[in-house]
């Protein structure tokens, strides 16, 4: 890319070096910045650093947060005694978009994979314990439902049942608006297994 | 986004402003730039503002460059009497891809439309008129194959023949590979009236 000067070059690369972002969205995003107007652009690194510096997982239930407590676990409208379990904070911020938990979360920080070397020492399994010592009701465990979320999920689960401590999954089947004929079998089957009387 | 705190969702806004980025790969990017090493973190937003203050106009072809000229006008390598007139940086990287142009290039930054309010006199046909008093041999037009760079290509050639300087205009049909059924019939009548014996 020498037909670029060595500062566009240099940001070029590393944008494209970001999650998402081809060869062509970095030049893209590379002349955008150039010529955005100078404080927007300070605006933009400034957050980026600021965001890596301050962000910490909150020390009740590990979410990404730049408090101590994040603002669910601060909350005082929130059920404390339901604790639903995740693999992100993406994952926490999809079901907190429906509107309809009350309850609080844990974030997992990942799903056990021997595959990718994950074993529960690495995820956030030992904090999930110490909240337990507190009363809680329920343990609701909604990690991905691949092979690594349900590995994640018996786990979990094995752990706490002998506390005697309620542990439930997230259903399992077709997606609503989802078309039957492009569903996977493996998703049928569990939508089968799943069934309700009406 | 009251579920993330106040840092994170200040980033994902950030992020969202830029173009092709929307709120989930803004999402997605930031928990990634949260993630990453902090000094990669800090090389990022170094490169960002770095690119921002640094680059300039080069003072011969106008595109984007950190030195007074660009590598291409300085090059003495490129023939100086042949000049590709583009619609910006990215479009003179397009060309310099494919590694057959050795002339050097005119940087308009837009293309004339009085839709959007842009004049003859907002893009740099003045600074490619000051170049026109070298020797130049020809003027290759290379401006988009919509009607702003019809436009653009049509007033400078009515600007520039009169002064006798040859100006052509590169040729637009089917591109290679293209299948002509998928091709709109625009395109299709622009090849059939560049057709050339065989």
């Amino acid at each position: 890319m020498d037909y670029y000067s060595s500062q566009i070059t240099k940001l070029i690369e590393t944008l494209s070096g970001l999650p998402g972002i081809g060869s062509k969205s970095a030049q893209r995003l590379a002349f955008h910045i150039i010529n955005m107007p100078e404080d927007s652009v300070e605006a933009l690194a400034d957050s980026i650093v600021s965001a890596r510096k301050k962000v910490c997982r909150c020390k009740e239930c590990c979410t990404l947060t730049d408090n101590e407590l994040c603002p669910i676990c601060k909350s005082p409208e929130r059920d404390k005694q339901t604790i639903m379990v995740v693999e992100n904070s993406r994952d926490l911020a999809a079901y907190e978009k429906t509107g309809k938990f009350n309850g609080v979360y844990h974030v997992l920080h990942g799903a056990i994979s021997p595959l990718l070397n994950v074993t529960p020492a690495d995820i956030t399994i030992k904090e999930l314990l110490v909240r337990l010592q507190q009363d809680v009701k329920e343990v609701i465990i909604a990690t991905n439902s691949n092979i690594e979320g349900e590995a994640t999920a018996m786990y979990i689960s094995k752990l706490l049942k002998p506390a005697g401590i309620k542990v439930t999954r997230i259903a399992s089947g077709v997606p609503v608006g989802g078309d039957l004929e492009y569903i996977d079998e493996v998703t049928l089957l569990r939508a089968l297994e799943g069934r309700k009387e009406l």
